[in-house]
């Protein structure tokens, strides 16, 4: 599908990040492609960091949650390689190439962030890594674009995106990149996304911004419901000394969450196999919960996401799915519309369905199921996609 | 996949069910073949049964609910419609079939019960139904395999199964038919069974044997994790006054169980486009629920799925799917068998693994995934299937 930013490009195409040195090399987990990301900050910088809910988690995951404090000096990105489940080797590997940067860059071990993707279960030599370290300096610098290619997976197209506006009279950018295609599910898919703020903003601040605006963002879209051992979603301060007030802070967050949400529907726009994103809005709903939990339930039902790339406005499906959600709801007062076409009332089929216009609104590249439940104020959106031969083609075949 | 009953199909070529008149009808739901099943037992029986745990179920479900008490007297199922979803309107047209046998039979309405099964959603004509009350007898009687074929929907083939065995002297029997394929999830996804009894059992006998029996068999087996509107496993007993001991009850049990055992393999072996049968055995739990809750994650990982159907042993997908169950697991407990040959423990790869032996298992038709959690003694067997691009034609073209 498109990976239009919803941000303007034009800026896009002049930009260059600030305080930070950008590397990508080919490491040789891929076949031909860079592989292997590493960042320097120009100094140790406030970070805040979210990691997957998941209880086989990877290496690097254990390792950042072993080691790191609150402060980032330097970041290791390789894709191609999970390194998870891969024992005491994987976290001995990852120190070998800690201790390399550390040495290089003069900072300490735990200043450094680690994130690998891709397959699970495999050791790897950890010169793949550290012999990219040496004399790191005397490589070429390259850019957040660059970066978002270098940990793609199954991605089809990198992910980033970039935000400037004003407080007070100083410029303030914000920009990012992320990776995600499969294994993407609420509590994070196989997801690695890395966000900066140009601003100079002290721990709490951004766990405060980072966990505001990750509920609706990165934790409502799903592709296949299937949870990574391996998502990290990062925040950095990295500009200079500055005292915001609550309003200021108010805009700084409002800012992020768009280049979250732009990031995330990104992702799932590129979700495996995908030929149509489903937006599920539920609305009216006893309370918030309730809403998150029929929206994973339509969104992650194979029988509406087969529907869905069928073309085919099967609204008992989605009765079907919201069922199984085993909220308590009352089916009769359950409205469903495909766009804005009303399929459902009074617990049975709208008896004035335009099927010709409800057909043609089937074949959008974007199809936008909305529930009522009629018991409350409380809404939320969830983003998912079909489910395409594409998907099953790129799954079966993923390690042969 | 290979249809065949784990029971003696020489048996069951010479059955005849007793006490009962089975009637199949071309009904108009399906195109050509037969969709509409009546049986009348010759008097009124006990009877016991389990509905989907839905909370949007189809007016059947409703209709029995309400009016139904613990007899029965006779069942009508018509398939190609699940008249679900279809508000008073459906409660309607079971009004009026249910009114035409119950005068047909003389027999009170609430000892019928009704049963559903195919599109969600759609109105239908009592027309199609009670015409074919009249005059029931003047029909001719057909068996129990003609009755299992009239209730198939997307099944590929009839599920039946047949059991007798010694009380004392007197020969008992079990039998039953079922349908299902797609929108197969524990808690019974789009489900229905019939069995029969042919001994004297009252209510609460009943009860218990169906609630002792259905978690281990229809309650562990998944093909999409979609459970539907309409499902049904109903027990009957239709046999002469008899006074049976513990003993005797808990082979009966035991016998019922084997029955629902194989109708529910019968079923997951239908699953919509599968190719492989995936029995996931996970052992040494801390209890059961643990051990449902990662049984479960792991058959209805899509990943998991097709890395089946792509013959790959890709056991970093079921370390995946054991940590987004978020049960409170060690990694490095863990042990993953595909077949007998190990592939994980220590956290990590078993490091002798035979590839070629292991390539060969995975060509397989019944592929077992067995994870050792080393966390107690409890144990639990899930049956799913893989993921095909055959389950994505049949559900993005069922209506079309």
């Amino acid at each position: 599908m498109n990976n239009k930013s919803v941000f303007d490009p034009k800026f896009y195409k002049n930009f260059n990040p600030n305080r930070m040195r950008i590397y990508t090399f080919k490491a040789g987990f891929k076949k031909k492609l860079d592989d292997l990301l590493i960042i320097v900050f120009e100094k140790s910088i406030n970070f805040s960091v979210i990691f997957s809910k998941t209880t086989t988690p990877s290496a690097p995951i254990i390792w950042n949650k072993k080691n790191m404090t609150n402060k980032c000096r330097a970041i290791i990105v390789n894709a191609g390689n999970a390194n998870a489940h891969t024992g005491d080797t994987g976290i001995k590997i990852i120190n070998k190439y800690v201790n390399q940067l550390s040495k290089e860059v003069k900072c300490d071990k735990n200043e450094i962030l680690v994130s690998s993707t891709g397959v699970i279960g495999e050791i790897f030599d950890h010169r793949k890594i550290t012999n990219k370290i040496k004399n790191l300096n005397d490589n070429k610098k390259t850019d957040i674009l660059s970066a978002a290619k270098s940990i793609m997976t199954t991605d089809t197209y990198p992910k980033t995106s970039v935000k400037k506006f004003k407080i007070g009279s100083k410029i303030i950018r914000i920009y990012g990149f992320a990776k995600g295609s499969g294994m993407i599910s609420p509590n994070m898919g196989t997801m690695l996304a890395y966000i900066f703020i140009e601003a100079n903003l002290n721990s709490n601040q951004l766990k405060k911004i980072i966990q505001t605006n990750v509920e609706n963002t990165f934790n409502s879209i799903t592709v296949d419901s299937d949870t990574s051992t391996s998502d990290t979603l990062c925040l950095f301060s990295i500009g200079d000394q500055e005292k915001f007030g609550k309003k200021d802070l108010s805009l700084i967050s409002k800012s992020v969450n768009q280049i979250m949400e732009d990031l995330s529907l990104q992702i799932i726009k590129d979700g495996e196999g995908i030929s149509k994103l489903i937006k599920v809005n539920i609305q009216n709903c006893k309370n918030v919960y309730q809403a998150k939990n029929v929206g994973l339930n339509i969104a992650n039902s194979l029988l509406v996401k087969t529907a869905i790339s069928g073309e085919d406005a099967n609204w008992g499906r989605v009765i079907m799915a919201i069922g199984k959600s085993y909220e308590k709801i009352n089916p009769k007062k359950i409205k469903i519309y495909f766009g804005k076409n009303l399929v459902c009332e009074n617990g049975a089929a709208f008896k004035r369905i335009n099927i010709k216009k409800l057909d043609k609104y089937m074949k959008n590249k974007i199809i936008e199921i909305t529930v009522d439940l009629s018991l409350g104020n409380k809404s939320k959106t969830i983003y998912g996609n079909d489910l395409t031969h594409e998907y099953i083609r790129i799954n079966g075949d993923y390690r042969s």
